[in-house]
């Protein structure tokens, strides 16, 4: 790899890592992040912001100012060229600004642009390369893209497990199998989803709270959703069905955190894009499992589904993230 | 750290590692690792031989020859003080051929030499450094020091687990969890143990075979052990209840591998010491849990028990390494 091509890796890997800020945040916008380079030095970072405005683009913009002319942009997806009410084209705003280099990750696959933001850039003079590091980016805007190509929000299904893959004693206390940083960890990532989802027996047993307890971070609690063929709480909207969540305005994130039931029913439809594993280094033996029945018959139909994405020490515990394998 | 002080933990590693290769083959001797380096070039290797005999030290003696003359052993367990029929006392022989330092990890806590093998050397002039690494050399020679302390084997329990703990489908099967890469592994490490146990469940269900399949390590195959109230069929020695593998000899490290019941018999009794989970990329979901109730009542008890020694990736599967925390 060049010198070059190396530095547009590095530059890339960020603007996905701001992108990561906007998840969760961002809808009905995907969470696009964006970095302005000049000479070498970066004159302007943005994501898209709460509500999906700013744009990630126009943020950096805003942020280099006269740095941009001449200087390279960095975007997570192609910029946006169909009109809206609620904001400039970013397509425009980069040409206004004198950007000579656009280095796009993913082409945007909502049909209003998909493709001629990145022609309006290329008439207006500027050096489009379209493509790069588009598979990591793509995942960081999971939700956006799966609502363009599959019709329903990017599905993350969340377990606390000990190693024998427990998560609770056999009399349902689950307080505690994983420790302090997991947890945090934990709320944080609820922090990164538009809604959460619980089963009713959950709802009824444990009665969680689904927000998040972190400090500064507090007011990112997401949306609470309750799979259940009852009426749904105060506070809670009600889906009867996990095929639902394909009706759910401005959820591209959704966050299952159980119980066993309701973490099969997702399975069972396929809906599971993601699973976050907190384990413990804890043995509980013949104690409550984390996923109910999925109909599985065949061992060999359960292999070639999930590929290892992440893993990490949390305190003494681990999180492992897979994501789905699915044919393109 | 000084470059000697490096170069010391550096040459105690490749002992450490040459010990391994005796686990499972050397009783009823310890499984020593010995290295003689002079002049920073490593002149002879060892490690304890099938039935205990020659001594690591006497195997990289004989390979270092004269170039033993002035050298700096390296040896995972203080050399051997007491008289046996079976060959030379080690203290003795490393003095005779001029080892001018001597490197030990472990202390013996055979009561036979206990101290007396350095304070031979120390009289014969020989520098002597006792301790370095010798958590990791006691880890290594596990089943030697858990007889000495504990008065019994050290116990592996292994598991072939999914994501969320099953070691089959709800109606038995289990070909295969994890691919062929983890299965290598699993017998590579039956190899390196004196015998393995099952459950009279497990046997009537699946038959095992229990041998080493892998191309030159045939013969490597261990006793097969049976935890029954029957009576075991040929080829298979019988206990009744696992606090009687105290009672096996010429058995220092044991492995079980199941079922679940048997799994939680030996974890009831406090008789496991590692964990070996071997975790493929799949979902099971309502299958078979791995280990049936231990009898816990309070998930705090359960923390503080097991630490990660090691982990890595074997093909599409992980391998995850615990070892049990006990205090001093």
């Amino acid at each position: 790899m060049s010198a070059d091509a190396a530095a547009d890796r590095r530059f890339m890997q960020a603007a996905i890592a701001l992108s990561e800020r906007g998840r969760g945040l961002s809808t009905p916008n995907p969470n696009v992040g964006c970095l302005i380079v000049r000479d070498g030095v970066i004159a302007g970072r943005g994501w898209t912001q709460k509500g999906g405005r700013p744009h990630a683009e126009a943020q950096a913009l805003e942020e280099a100012r006269d740095r941009a002319e001449g200087a390279t942009a960095y975007v997570t997806l192609e910029p946006c060229f169909h009109l809206s009410p609620r904001g400039p084209r970013c397509a425009d705003l980069m040409a206004r600004a004198g950007v000579r280099r656009a280095v796009i990750a993913l082409r945007d696959p909502d049909p209003r642009t998909d493709g001629q933001g990145a022609d309006y850039l290329r008439a207006r003079g500027v050096d489009v390369e379209m493509g790069l590091m588009a598979e990591q980016a793509a995942a960081a805007m999971r939700g956006f893209v799966l609502r363009q190509t599959l019709g329903r929000p990017a599905v993350t299904l969340k377990l606390g497990l000990s190693l024998d893959g427990c998560i609770a004693l056999a009399d349902g206390s689950s307080r505690w199998i994983t420790g302090e940083a997991a947890r945090a960890h934990a709320h944080l990532e609820r922090a990164r989803h538009d809604a959460i989802l619980v089963g009713g027996g959950t709802l009824r047993a444990d009665a969680p709270r689904l927000d998040v307890r972190l400090p500064g971070l507090e007011d990112r609690s997401p949306r609470r959703l309750l799979l259940t063929r009852h009426a749904a709480p105060d506070g809670w909207e009600r889906i009867a069905r996990p095929d639902d969540i394909a009706t759910l305005s401005h959820v591209d994130h959704l966050m299952v955190e159980g119980g066993a039931e309701t973490a099969a029913a997702f399975l069972r439809a396929d809906l599971v894009d993601r699973l976050l594993l907190y384990r413990a280094p804890i043995l509980i033996g013949a104690g409550r499992a984390g996923i109910a029945g999925i109909g599985l018959t065949d061992l060999a139909a359960a292999h070639g589904r999930w590929r290892l994405a992440d893993d990490r020490r949390l305190g003494e515990d681990r999180l492992e993230v897979y994501e789905r394998v699915r044919s393109a």
